[in-house]
């Protein structure tokens, strides 16, 4: 029997491939991109907002969602995608990095993660089999296996004991699951050592996960070492399932992780830095405060088709950012996703006629001319 | 000449009238309400949303605009619509309120109001005149008239000699226009005294004004002597002009208003309630934190036809709320405009298949055998 989601690859160049992801809640474009909806919400956007733009899967937080409003609530009201009225897929991640970063005490063993909530301290624990549990009464057409993701940075040998640990509870999260149109992740760690990361990707994908994730990146280290340690991660997995990069990254981050193979990504760039009055555009970022931008009467992004870049200018967006307005926050998430989903579709075209080098890199080199992934540098270009 | 706003009456039933305001952005249908868009935005809402429900005509405010972005700026973007994406009309209030109620320290004369910005403290003095010249530099279809709004309680003597400068001030404003596709209305004042309204409104509307409006009430007197002064002015303003009841009201008191023969309307109710959690509904207010909605897999009004009706659970939107979720005073937003827009259709349509008084006893009735208009009362209907 086939997995109850399975990626089909129609075409590569070089190790970059596009297809289609196949789920019990519909059919997602790759190379794709989920935008982050923590607490069942992608911050400051309607459902129908998402599925406009062509986003067909959503990420949420197990975690989040168990302490607010609750497992059995969101079970009860048809599982997250219903709860939150979106059409699409559901991916969660199991919450055991929230676990690590958000909650007040917590202590990591063998059994799994002893914590408090960080909403009101009630003390919780986490094991690979109850974050399976958890994911399968949320909803979620793909869990994510209770990883522990090191920080950075962090000793080779706590990082080997952390990666070793991490695959014995991806063994116990796969025998915990008791949903066929559910599937399971196994996520890859081993900090920024190369042979860490040979070791957990053979240990994870030798087990019959529906899928392989890279995890404990984008946690401080250096760039380069982000991008070796995933292009090595994903080097290992097999061909034949979804490749998933967690947490990354930038418009260049993700063309090199697609160059290297990578299906799926999710990352709160584009929606926390719109909030934050920062626009991912064709030349580079906007930092909507700036001054220059008080009587600019050109929008967000000129090559840009989204309905902000339509309706508004960029003298407006700075004037309803700088009185704190929800409408500042909505124009620029929409924005920023509507320009992460083009890009995905446009890499998608690119890996169909085997332009994908070619694509990428004339993309990051436009991006880098104008203001650069910072959003500080050099002259603004149109 | 005609004036470059008029109102056309198609239909009437006892004092109600209803039919087209005819402005140079749009003819909008009357009774109408207007959204509040103080800083040329609705707050959480874009414009084209707006103008689906079928805004044609949004109130902004000339005193918050004047302070930021400033009324050069837009004037050069082109006027207030154009700045903030609207395709329809655009009503500034004078700001007189505003400097009177927001200003650090302000001194009212027979000159104006003189005041220091709220923003930076920098002195200010609004006339009749740069009221006018203001709100022409911000592109209104619809100017407002500087008056003097009186607190409740207040004496006599004070409000009597209150509304007499108001009077002085309407003629200098009349004076001051400049632009013939841009029209000023007049403000009736006289607090809750029957006699100084009357001797308001035979002095406003003796004047050139292309409209009449009630001002200073909603300032916290009794909804009894809301009703009775706003009936009384209106009363006393001619049937060829438009008539407007400003910062009124709840959908009860808008009905009332409609049948005494009010065209238009602007209240920050639906807007600034639904940031706070309170929906206007069919059956009365529903307050979304309320925990018995927690697990309620209703739609805030099952006899509503908006996105959030169509989209969201009360237990999804309770979520939201929760959490403080930006979505949240989005989707309530759209819900309260939906209601108002919905109750103005539906008393356009009645007014003119002479059924009015027997609609406005329905809906009225309805909405206070549910929660009634605070919301807390009785068991909720549906």
């Amino acid at each position: 029997m086939e997995p109850a989601v399975r990626i089909e690859i129609a075409a590569r160049d070089g190790a970059a491939r596009s297809g289609r992801l196949i789920t019990p809640h519909g059919e997602i474009p790759t190379p794709a991109f989920m935008p982050v909806g923590t607490r069942a919400v992608v911050k400051a956007m309607a459902p129908d907002e998402l599925w406009s733009m062509g986003y067909r899967m959503v990420l949420a937080n197990a975690y989040h969602l168990a302490a607010r409003p609750g497992p059995d609530l969101v079970h009860e009201l048809g599982g997250i995608a219903r709860f939150m009225g979106f059409r699409g897929a559901i991916l969660t991640d199991s919450g055991g990095f929230q676990a690590m970063s958000l909650a007040k005490i917590n202590s990591i063993n063998e059994e799994g993660i002893r914590f408090r909530s960080h909403l009101d301290g009630s003390p919780i624990m986490l094991t690979p089999e109850s974050a399976v549990t958890l994911q399968e009464r949320l909803g979620a057409d793909i869990m994510m296996a209770l990883d522990e993701c090191t920080p950075y940075p962090v000793e080779h040998d706590r990082a080997q004991a952390s990666a070793e640990m991490t695959a014995r509870w991806a063994a116990r999260g796969l025998a915990a699951r008791t949903s066929s149109t559910q599937t399971l992740f196994g996520i890859v760690q081993g900090g920024v050592f190369p042979d860490l990361r040979r070791m957990s990707a053979r240990q994870i994908t030798a087990m019959a996960f529906d899928g392989f994730a890279t995890g404990g990146l984008s946690v401080g280290e250096p760039k380069a070492a982000m991008i070796e340690m995933a292009e090595l991660s994903v080097s290992m997995m097999p061909e034949t399932h979804p490749r998933y990069l967690m947490g990354v990254g930038t418009p260049a981050d993700l063309l090199v992780a697609i160059g290297a193979g990578y299906d799926m990504f999710d990352c709160v760039l584009p929606t926390r830095n719109a909030r934050n009055g920062s626009a991912f555009t064709s030349a580079g970022r906007v930092s909507i405060k700036r001054a220059v931008y008080a009587r600019d009467s050109r929008p967000l992004d000129p090559a840009c088709e989204c309905r902000t870049c339509f309706s508004f200018t960029r003298a407006y967006l700075r004037h309803l950012y700088m009185g704190g307005e929800i409408l500042a926050a909505r124009a620029l998430t929409e924005h920023n996703l509507f320009f992460y989903a083009s890009l995905m579709r446009a890499a998608q075209a690119a890996i169909a006629s085997g332009t994908y080098r070619a694509f990428s890199r004339t993309v990051t080199d436009r991006i880098a001319a104008g203001e650069g992934e910072s959003g500080k540098a050099k002259a603004y270009v149109v």
